[in-house]
Parts: structure tokens; C-alpha cells; sequence
């Protein structure tokens, strides 16, 4: 029943290095690296010379070669790597988020017409094996919603803003500092990582297939000190949360944006590096998974859980997507938190409701709610010094003004604008 | 590919109706319950009477049948239902945690020879799918330690005790009048009903088949409420944990004690009727996976979870057993803290060295290492009034005594029989 697997590896940077190393011990894994393809051929490797070539197609035109493990950073590449793989019958296994999720649509038609096997354990939340588990252990007519901290850089840097009481821009250079950002992080806080995740989540998820260009997503890069003091007063956390949530009608409602997160959340306790998900269910109410979601170890243990699986024939069969796919939803409402340097950074006719408002002298802050669709569109929310963070249990599906504080339901446009 | 599953299921409790209603609803799984077994016809059902019989075989012996889901609360009959249901080429689905760790060895046997699956996920932590992980995701050579909170009764005990500073028995009997606790709640507060979820954890974790006899177990009936105190002091939790932790030499230590757990461990915030379970893996660091590990919900969300799974052919495998069975170890030390009435409850000798040793009129205790054979035959440790704990990383493998405080060294027993 069980598959030897003849390797052929692409990257030899420390998670692929980490996996050499690991099969070289691992002989129960029946699995060996047969040739490694780098850019570099001038840098000095820890591995046999006659082990690497700079040429794709020593591992691609090899017939002895059954699996393909891409590791490099570029995702054009990276897809031309794994598309022609899949062609030539090898089954492959990815840790590229961004290239994944921008090239489903081709990856999936593939997939299907040379029935290869496709992983990528390690693109979302590194060690956790949350791709695997909404694959194989969480209908999708029973899952109600995903919500979780993807990212570990951001949540590294928010974590440093909570602790240490400090600025976004001087957390973020200590991240750096530490090797828990990159040097050039705009992936990261932009949120971009993240929406690349939960393309990856709402199909495995909820069997979606969207592109991240359709996700709303904001980072972090404009929280606030401020902000912060905010969240403490209320004894909530700042995070940078993943979400998806079926609504009454059968669709998802999905994003990415700053969440403040109260102690009942198990992600309240999610700090520094690490990842974590909360799944809710019709029948298994709260779940939770939790680990470190980037760096070395935890990247190359997901691609070894892969290789692991692809001895037994593995592959996602993405059946929820194939049953139906109800496709993303709109037309909800979010309550959402907003602080800016000055009103005149906002628009605040894009408030459906307002239900407080605060000045003082640092700094402006009005919490309200707003239409997802308007929210899509605004520019103002990505404007420097505005902060927009989503408030707990922020995803209404109607409104219900009868619940709300009714003396700025009549114009808040107006009355904000006042305050000016 | 997919099969149509035609069920006979024994039992018709909470959980059963669960799964009968959710099926009737559910129509993607496919699946469709043709006969109920129930021990009571008088009893009055929310189902049509044609689908009711008091009679085994109508199920057992109707080749019609391909699925058989056993809940029913007696392990021998349940025994007797699953093995003679596998021996007739029907795939089982069972929650009978207590069965399934005695029988084993019968059970392996039996799947091996007719190649049926045989899926049990609600037997271990309810809707957290811990034995799938455990079986597919995490592969035995590096998985380091399986440390989890198992029970719920007992958890929702514990955590009443130190909320509201209550003495065992109030917290149980509100326990009991709540739902969240037996009316003979022996099995789960003796940690016999963990030993039973650990016996399963240990084989689909670390390849190890074992009896639930075999494991060191106690449970929370004699947690006082000043160990609850000395918790408190030191900012921790009590928790009754499984453990299982791989030592150097490759074995596998593994017991069920009342352990004190710190803020760091992601256990800490594990309360009420929930479990959570900790993986330490050598690549992957700790990883933490939390649901509701009982009730009527969860265990039909994980019984429909394996229903979901025989449409596909899934079945344990046991692979880590196959390959290599290392055992058990019992060669290594606790470091614990007991607490007694009167030092005469206690074997001092039985102490490979004492650090602390604190007296106040209420209640004695010490703190200080056991080697784990001699806690393995002790006695007074099931002593009324004796409270054994765990400390914080408490599985010592090689004794330095230069880390530890030499004054009680010499001769620990003789020094605290000075005392009593």
C-alpha cells in the first residue's frame, strides 16, 4: 500500500534544509531527496554537491522523480514549478500561500485532469493542521464560522504594542530586528498574507472558490497607541483576524480586519509568533487550534506531514466545493470601532448608525455600524492616522435599531461633521 | 467512489435521537438509518415505531446493513455488538471509551482479519477530533508529549472548586444537579474514565497498546480545599491531565494525576465542562486543540464525523503500532506535592527526596520526588484525605541532586516522622 517517494526539491533555503536534514534520518518516512534545484549554485550548502542543479529540468524531466517540493519565494515561479509538475504526473506539495491562492481556479482544473496529488499544510498557519481538519473532519453544512490569527508577524507586533505600551512603527522595528517580520513586511501588515490564508480557509472551509483580490482586508500598520488604551479599558486584546461566517441565507460573509478580542475569545491568549482558530459548529459549538503558525520547524513539520500522507495517496478531494458553493456574501453589516487624528478623515456619511463618539486631544474615535458593501468601497479606511477596528461579535446580519442608541441615527454625517 | 450507508444503530438515547435527526435532515452524507436496537420498547420515541426492535440480530444479521453505530452505556454488551457486527463485514461506529480501551487487543485483532473500520472518535475528548490528528497528522517519531484535560465532569468540578473556593463535595454535587456529572460519577472522578482515553490516546499517538490497568490513575475526590489555596498562591490551576510524554530512551512514560498548571500552559484557561488537549511535537513546538469534550452535541458531531468518513472508505490503520511498539516506561521520577491531615497518612520513605515541607493546623504537605514504580505500588496514595499532585513539569528523567536543596536529602523519612 505504501509509496516510495523520490524527491525532487525545489529551494534550499532553512525549511528545505530542515527537511533534507529531517529525511536523511527519518528512513520510516521511505523517502528521499534525489535533487535539489536553487538559484544560487555559489552559496555553500550542507548537502552533497552532486545533490543540486540550477536546471528546473533535472527534477521536472526526471522520471524517477514521483514528488516535488517547491519552496522558493517567487509565486510566479513557483506556479510554473507546480503546474508543470502536476502535468508530468508528480504529486506536489507547496507551502506558497500567495501563489496558491491566486492560481486555484487553474490549480483545481489540473488537479482534476491529472489526479496528483496537491498539499500545502504548511500555507496557512504553519504547524496547525487546520487545512487537513476542515478537508476531512468539519462539514461544511455544520460549520458556522471560521475566525482566526493567521499571521504571526502581526501578531508578534501587536503583542509588543499591548505589552510594551509602544507605537506600531517601533514594534514592528523590533519584529524586524528579531526575524519575526521581514524587511520588507508590507505582505504581512498590509493583511494581504492574511486574505491569501482565508482564500486558502473558505475553500477547504466552506468549499469557496474566491480570489484574495475579493477579500476586504486592512492591516495593522495604523493601530494606534491609542487604540490600544482603548482596548485595555475594556480589557480586550487587538488582533488581526481571518473570518469567515455563514449567514442566515447560506453565504459567507468574509474578512480580513482588526478585531478587538474579549478574554471569553481563546485567541485573547494568543500571543507573540503564534497562530490560532476558533471554529464554531452547529453540533461541536467552540473549537480551537493553536501553534506556531511560521519559522523553520513548524513550515518544514507541515510539509513533512504531507510527504507522510502522500506515502498513503492523500489528496484534498475538495468535496464541499464540488457539493456546492454558495459564494461569498456581502450584504451585511459590521459594528465597527474608527479612530482618526481628525474627522475630516472620514467619511462618516458611510455610517449606517453611531452609537458613541469621543474626542480628546490626541486623538478622535466613533464606534457604529456599516454596510460591508460600503466598507468594500470606501477609500477613506485606508487613509493615514485612520484606524478601523471590528468591535466583538461585530458581524450583524439585520439591523436591529430598536437596540440601539437612537440620538445619532437621524444624520451622524452631519452631527460628526459638526465636531470638527 | 462514495457509499451509501445504510445504518442500524443500538441505543436511542440523547445522542442517538441527535444523530437520528440530524440524518433525516442531512441528506449529503448519504446516509440512512434503517434500524434502531433499544433495551426499553415500552419507552415512548420520537421516531417511527417500525423503525424499533429489541432484537440484535434484526441488525446484525441483516446483510442490508453496512454500518453499525453502537451507544449504548453497557461495555460488554457493546463488546459483543461490535465485535460480532465486524465479524459481519459491517463498518462500526462507537463512542464506548471504556470498551474499547479493554478490548483492544481483541478489537485489533478483528479489524485486521475482516479489514473493517472501525472509527471511535467521540470516545476521546468528544467533538475535538484529537484521534484523527493523532492517527494522520502527527507522526510518532517526533511527537514528544500528549498532555490533556480528558474529562469534563471532573474538569467542571475543579473549576467550580477554585471559583468558588468550595470543598470537593458541594462542587460535585452541583456538578451532579447541573448534568455535568454522573449520579455515579465513580469512573470519572477516580480518573478511571481518563485512563480509558489515554489507553486509546497512547495507540494512535505513540503506537503503544496498553490496558487501562496498566495506567497510574487518580482522580479529584480527595483535592482539598487548601491545595486549592496553594494553587492559588502560586497563580496556578489544578487540573486532572492524561499524560504521555516520550523519554530519552525512546519509551514512553504515561499516568492520570491531578496536575498544578501554570499560566504559560494553554491548559490554564481550559474550564468548565471543556477539554483541551496539548501536543508537543519536536518540529511543530506545542500545539493546543480545545472543544466540548462531552454532552449530546459534541458526541453526535464527532459520531457524524465518522459516519461522514465511511462514505470514504476511512479507516485507522495503525500504523505507528505496526511499526514499532516501544511500551511503557516506569523508570523515572514525579516531582509532587502531597497534602494529608496527619503525617502518619503518608509513606515518607516512599520519597526519593523532600524540598519543602509546610505545617498549619487545617493540613500538612510536602513537596519532593517519587520514583514512578514506587508511586505505582503505593497505597497511601489512595489514602482518604491524601492529596497527590503534580508540579509543574513534573517528569523527571535523571535526578541532579545538585539542583535541588540538600537538607532534606539524608534521610527524608526519618526527618518528617520527627515531625508528626
Amino acid at each position: 500500500m505504501e509509496n516510495k517517494l523520490s524527491i525532487g526539491l525545489f529551494g534550499f533555503g532553512v525549511v528545505g534544509e530542515g527537511i533534507y536534514q529531517v529525511l536523511l534520518q527519518k528512513l520510516s518516512l521511505n523517502a528521499t531527496i534525489k535533487k535539489i534545484c536553487i538559484k544560487h549554485p555559489e552559496k555553500k550548502r550542507n548537502a552533497p554537491a552532486e545533490l543540486f542543479t540550477t536546471d528546473y529540468n533535472d527534477i521536472l524531466n526526471d522520471p524517477l522523480i514521483n514528488v516535488v517540493i517547491e519552496l522558493i519565494d517567487d509565486a510566479d515561479e513557483a506556479f510554473k514549478i507546480v503546474s508543470t509538475a502536476i502535468t508530468k504526473n508528480k504529486a506536489v506539495v507547496s507551502a506558497n500561500k500567495k501563489m496558491i491562492a491566486e492560481s486555484f481556479p487553474q490549480l483545481l482544473l489540473l488537479q482534476a485532469e491529472f489526479e496528483q496529488p496537491f498539499l500545502y499544510e504548511a500555507a496557512v498557519c504553519g504547524s496547525i493542521p487546520i487545512i487537513r481538519n476542515l478537508e476531512e473532519y468539519y462539514d461544511n453544512e455544520l460549520l458556522e464560522s471560521i475566525c482566526g490569527i493567521v499571521n504571526g508577524s502581526t501578531n508578534f507586533i501587536l503583542t509588543k504594542i499591548f505589552k510594551e505600551k509602544i507605537d506600531y512603527k517601533i514594534a514592528l522595528a523590533e519584529a524586524q530586528s528579531l526575524g519575526f517580520a521581514e524587511w520588507d513586511p508590507h505582505l504581512d501588515v498590509s493583511g494581504m498574507d492574511a486574505a491569501n490564508k482565508l482564500t486558502i480557509l473558505l475553500l477547504h472551509g466552506h468549499g469557496i472558490l474566491t480570489s484574495p483580490k475579493n477579500i476586504l482586508h486592512l492591516g495593522i500598520e495604523n493601530i494606534h497607541a491609542e487604540d490600544a488604551k482603548y482596548a485595555l479599558g475594556k480589557r480586550w486584546q487587538i488582533k488581526l483576524t481571518a473570518q469567515a461566517k455563514r449567514l442566515k441565507n447560506g453565504k459567507v460573509a468574509a474578512f480580513v480586519l482588526p478585531q478587538f478580542v474579549s478574554k471569553e475569545s481563546q485567541l485573547y491568549n494568543v500571543e507573540n509568533e503564534f497562530n490560532g482558530v476558533v471554529l464554531q459548529s452547529a453540533l461541536s459549538d467552540k473549537q480551537f487550534l493553536y501553534g506556531k503558525g511560521a519559522g523553520r520547524f513548524p513550515t518544514a513539520s507541515a510539509v513533512l506531514s504531507d510527504i507522510s500522507a502522500l506515502r498513503y495517496q492523500y489528496k484534498y478531494e475538495y468535496r464541499k466545493h464540488q457539493q456546492q458553493d454558495t459564494g461569498l456574501e456581502t450584504d451585511f453589516l459590521l459594528w465597527v470601532y474608527v479612530s482618526c487624528n481628525s474627522w475630516a478623515d472620514l467619511d462618516m456619511e458611510d455610517f449606517a448608525w453611531i452609537d458613541a463618539i469621543h474626542t480628546t486631544e490626541q486623538r478622535q474615535y466613533v464606534t457604529g455600524g456599516i454596510r460591508f458593501k460600503t466598507l468594500s468601497n470606501a477609500t477613506w479606511i485606508r487613509r493615514q492616522g485612520v484606524s478601523l477596528i471590528v468591535l466583538p461579535d461585530g458581524i450583524i446580519q439585520e439591523m436591529n435599531f430598536d437596540l440601539l442608541d437612537k440620538k445619532f441615527l437621524s444624520d451622524p454625517g452631519c452631527l460628526v461633521q459638526g465636531l470638527v
